[in-house]
């Protein structure tokens, strides 16, 4: 980006970005075609994030040690990897497994109907979660890209619940067991790559976690693309995640409505609810990693590659800093109190729960028809909204 | 339909097949266009209904006693309504409020930002609750659908959250003060009328039903067509109602995805999820009634609605039968064996989550290859469902 | 708006900015809930646009005269209309008619199956062309909403072709016979409030005009809303039309994918869209109107409707704002060469399509590899427009 | 399938049922997993179809002959493949250019950016003609995949649609100056891989057909998946195409509205829209392949492969059967009448587009009220299909 605005928008470690070796490593292969850029040598990654001013990288267990590698390999490239974070203080607050790649889990893992592939799932999990632990991480993301169907016989979805559930406890159980200090984010999502998957949405997650042995022990991944993808608002079911206290990571990418997951930059694809998105985390003060989980179009060298990792981290700051003009702004405050915004922190009803409040609510008076006379002023409000937006106040 | 098929799926009142006073009574009036339909006299609906061999007739307050009416005017439309039911042996198992209609509910019913207005909502709703009562439900169903926003600006969804769950948690103390017998069920949807609506799918409602006060009151209503809306499958959000036991009513009409709310004749889209949505119901031993939330095209005179009403039965029906030979044919059977539809009975861990057990999980021996060789015939399996629908079979 | 910003994008009739009566007329009724607003007098809206800044107004036949209407009763309007328009010198630049509300066209109108149905569609249709010729419309609009179905078995979708041909060519026919100097502009849209509409997209409208009697005299009108609900590009659209040199009027507004057709404030949803479309008219030249065919949240009284058409205008001029600036700006001139944007000028065959230049082109040298390694820095450029729309540049 | 059925529905030549090379090729990777299945050698692919029953098979240059391939070694596989097409009797009557998998084209084929990747995708082309030509193809597929965008200021639209149209006239001059009996038939997709495809859907690309230097030989290839991603009919879009007298070959597969590519065997979604599309070809006459653009689960084995291609066979077969008691049923034939469906064959000005026959049928008399008050029994007729699709009837 142009040299004279790097002070303005420049991340530091501070403001807690995060990128996947999946990501910055894309290689840039579709369902129509091949790879268009060279392997990235995940040390080399944390080298260029780091210089970018990022905090944290990410990884599935098969993003840093190849799937199939011996202990002694596996040791070699841990020992490599540490050596550059130690370097550059880059930070790994997240690791997660590789459930999907493999043609094994091509019927599900947590999930799938045959036990002996289950077990295998688990198994792979624990390994995965040593692992994040070893280098620090304290969120530990499940996505559950194969547990889902295309052919509905196959699947007894009450079943498979209780299957997830399962794969889940015992997880937790492990962790307790080995006094790891680490949380579970479950990544909801709607589709794709199978025709449906499993907890599909942060609601359907949020549902799932009530049922499992440690509710407490496991919360959500919301990522942007993956509700988008159903046409659901994005920051309301961050908002809703927020509500129950399960919000313990979050995915931000693009994408558009109804169409393939598309991953794209931060902020390039519906730039009204990317904002709506870092005004609600700023507003509730939310403290954990901004990760960023999109990659480079495949049109994109390597230099392009960091051209998108920028370019995340600097929407986001501008972004903020449009929360911080929201809340300064007075005609936009002025909207607000026309359309009433803040009145709906006040009780329904004052007097509670009991049977005399209810009596004093029932009773009234009701003034329906002026109450219906009211205009709320959103038009306006909507488009100062946009104007901020566009930069004009 | 034709005289000689009638008594191949003719409905009886055992198959608790019930319509709501406004997907009969509904006048063809859409966004576009003027009412095509004169009114339909709720009274002549609960003959018409019981003559087709419906269970059951449910309503919103507004549907049967008009917005405005006096008490006296209320009275006498009770009173003439239930001669109807005794007459007939209708019953009314559900009922419902309309929050939706009225100019004053437009910035939001239980979570509108004015406290005034929310306080209207409860209180019609504990009239409407007294309403059905009085007439028999035990189900009282609560659709939001003013419940949300277009301009995000305008609406706090954390504090939104917390409201609606005051005002549910507000009836939920009215019916246990007064005894009812009643149970709540929440009915999720997207968007329309508003831009985003809370509690959008299954998934969000199901969470939310946690948070409340009495959460053992409160259960769910899906719909077909609203859960289509999003993309997502149907039969599997019922099926994570069904788990989570909180299947407390159920909607069933026909959309397409990612379309306004169609409201069409059950099964007149989606065939396959309408059958998987039926044959999940009927193994799962469901006892409530099958609720058709749906109506008429607007080309349709009055005998287009009843031939609606008999089409969305008989469907039903239909593929009810459907269900039972799927259980019966051999070469289905036999090819849910080669996809081990069964085996997701059994547990990933047979003992359980100690650490033992894990650790003899996790030890394997696990024959990645092995297992990654098989195939699960769900190309067979899929096409002989196929068949069955087509009736070749 | 603020006072102080008025200056810098208030909108004046040089820029062309247009309404519907219907659009500020909107009452606020949807498929839920009745009017909120009351109705507007078609000379009031005459005055307030004109005071706003507005160009001209647009109507369908019945926004004016009430359907059902006598002769005197239409003299009588049309006078008193008329008088405001010179009063204000606000111009009418389009008319269409009404073929949607009444109860007649619920099969269809310009595609019924009933003949007679058909005749007076076209018949409405041709003393609704008077009306706007009276008024000095140019541009005559034809959305066919009630043209399609929803039980496909109803409508033999070839045949329904031809009569839409017949339909628009009678029209044609009168136009050309009385010597007015009219053009038609085809409004194509996907569904809502038919299941599927004939001619869903500008795709297929533009195709449609080549089979006509006189294709030169008709073109398209595309709408924002209705391109995005089928998640269709709407600017490449446009574009397409342009190219074939058929964009005869433009309805602008905003709209989610995959949802009702919502008819939002221009530029509240899909900023980036909104651009490439303001973009596409400025860059080509668009001598035509900008119409706005959207209307004010139902939360609003007629202080909302005066705002929302206000945003509209104002957001327009911003993005037009924009495009000025990204042609001036070094940085994306820079990044759109290192794109090869415009090289996609140079003819693929410089010598054209005769056997020789074929060959010469075929034989190459094609350095494949060499091609394959070129990144593109459209991450880059891509950035430097989303940070220009933000204003940070 | 099961045996005794066999003889029901299966297919023969004469059915005129083609695969491609990549359908039953398909090894399963996906955007998140490798490959399941080994490689296909297409010579058993060849005799595995000719066994099926299938008429032909189509193939993109690089499914045949590996990219990258010498002259001889291009030799050797072409004789060895026409070998097994002489053993067996099987016909190629499509090919069609692999212009997507290679990195050269990340930027797009015929419209890219660069002239000399352009010049190299047209040089491409007329090489894999030529081999189409040499194995009897008769009809020459272009699908663009790559043509479009992500970064909409990356691509003038105009522009681009220059280009492709030079493509694909360099193609017909091409086609012409060899004498080849080839005819071309475009492939419309909305999205996926790229953001955004130009021609999108069916509408898009008849409307580019009539800028070409020789239009008549250029039709289109619609594909069910691709126009059903955007919520469009898949049956209208054909028989828009055969109106236009350009439907040139067809593309049978099934697909969920606003999700990735889906590609699923013919039925398994939609069997109502698959329906009313066998309907279309068999009352239109259609001549021309059945092709199935589709693939096995990913969870198949190569038996599952094949239980893929004969459920596709098999359910065409079936639908073509429910075409045939459509015609024949009474009640169907009854409920048509009442629809007045075959009435939109009269027209709508017997007295054609004169002034005289226009102010005739604009004098009307036009009953509005009477005409308002028919009803279509359309719920009727629709439950019929239903019943017939259902296999009731």
């Amino acid at each position: 980006m142009a040299d004279d605005s790097i002070g303005a928008y420049a991340p530091t470690p501070a403001d807690r970005f995060t990128f996947g070796l999946w990501t910055v490593g894309n290689r840039g292969r579709d369902p129509f075609g091949f790879e268009t850029r060279p392997a990235l040598d995940p040390v080399d990654a944390v080298y260029a994030l780091a210089d970018l001013g990022a905090f944290g990288v990410n990884f599935h267990d098969d993003d840093l040690v190849p799937f199939g590698s011996t202990a002694g390999e596996r040791e070699a490239i841990m020992k490599r990897f540490r050596r550059a974070l130690d370097d550059t203080g880059l930070r790994v607050p997240m690791a997660t497994t590789n459930l999907f790649s493999q043609p094994v889990f091509k019927e599900g893992a947590f999930t799938a109907n045959d036990p002996a592939v289950r077990r295998y799932a688990v198994a792979k999990t624990l390994d995965s979660i040593d692992m994040g632990v070893e280098l620090g991480a304290s969120v530990y993301v499940m996505w559950g890209g194969r547990e889902g169907c295309e052919c509905d016989a196959a699947k007894d979805v009450r079943l498979a619940l209780d299957r997830y559930k399962e794969a889940v406890d015992l997880c937790c159980a492990y962790v307790r067991d080995r006094g790891y200090d680490v949380r579970f984010a479950l990544e909801p999502k709607p589709n794709e790559p199978r025709g449906d998957i499993l907890l599909p949405t942060v609601g359907h997650a949020l549902a799932f976690v009530h049922a499992l042995e440690w509710p407490e022990m496991v919360g959500l991944n919301p990522e942007f693309a993956h509700e988008t993808m159903s046409g659901l608002s994005f920051h309301h079911g961050v908002a809703q995640t927020l509500w129950a206290e399960k919000l313990f990571h979050i995915d931000l990418n693009a994408q558009r409505i109804g169409k393939y997951d598309q991953d794209f930059r931060f902020g390039s694809e519906g730039i009204r609810d990317a904002f709506y998105t870092v005004k609600l985390l700023e507003d509730a003060g939310w403290d954990g990693s901004r990760h960023f989980d999109a990659h480079a179009y495949r049109t994109e060298s390597i230099d392009g590659v960091w051209d998108f990792a920028r370019g995340c981290m600097r929407t986001y700051l501008m972004l903020r800093d449009k929360v911080a003009r929201f809340h300064a702004d007075p005609e936009i405050q002025a909207a607000l109190e026309v359309a009433q915004v803040a009145r709906i922190a006040d009780p329904t009803s004052p007097g509670g729960l009991g049977a005399d409040a209810i009596t004093a609510l029932r009773a009234g008076p009701h003034d329906v028809a002026a109450l219906a006379e009211v205009g709320y002023g959103l038009e306006r409000l909507d488009q100062l909204v946009t104007e901020l937006l566009l930069g004009t106040r």
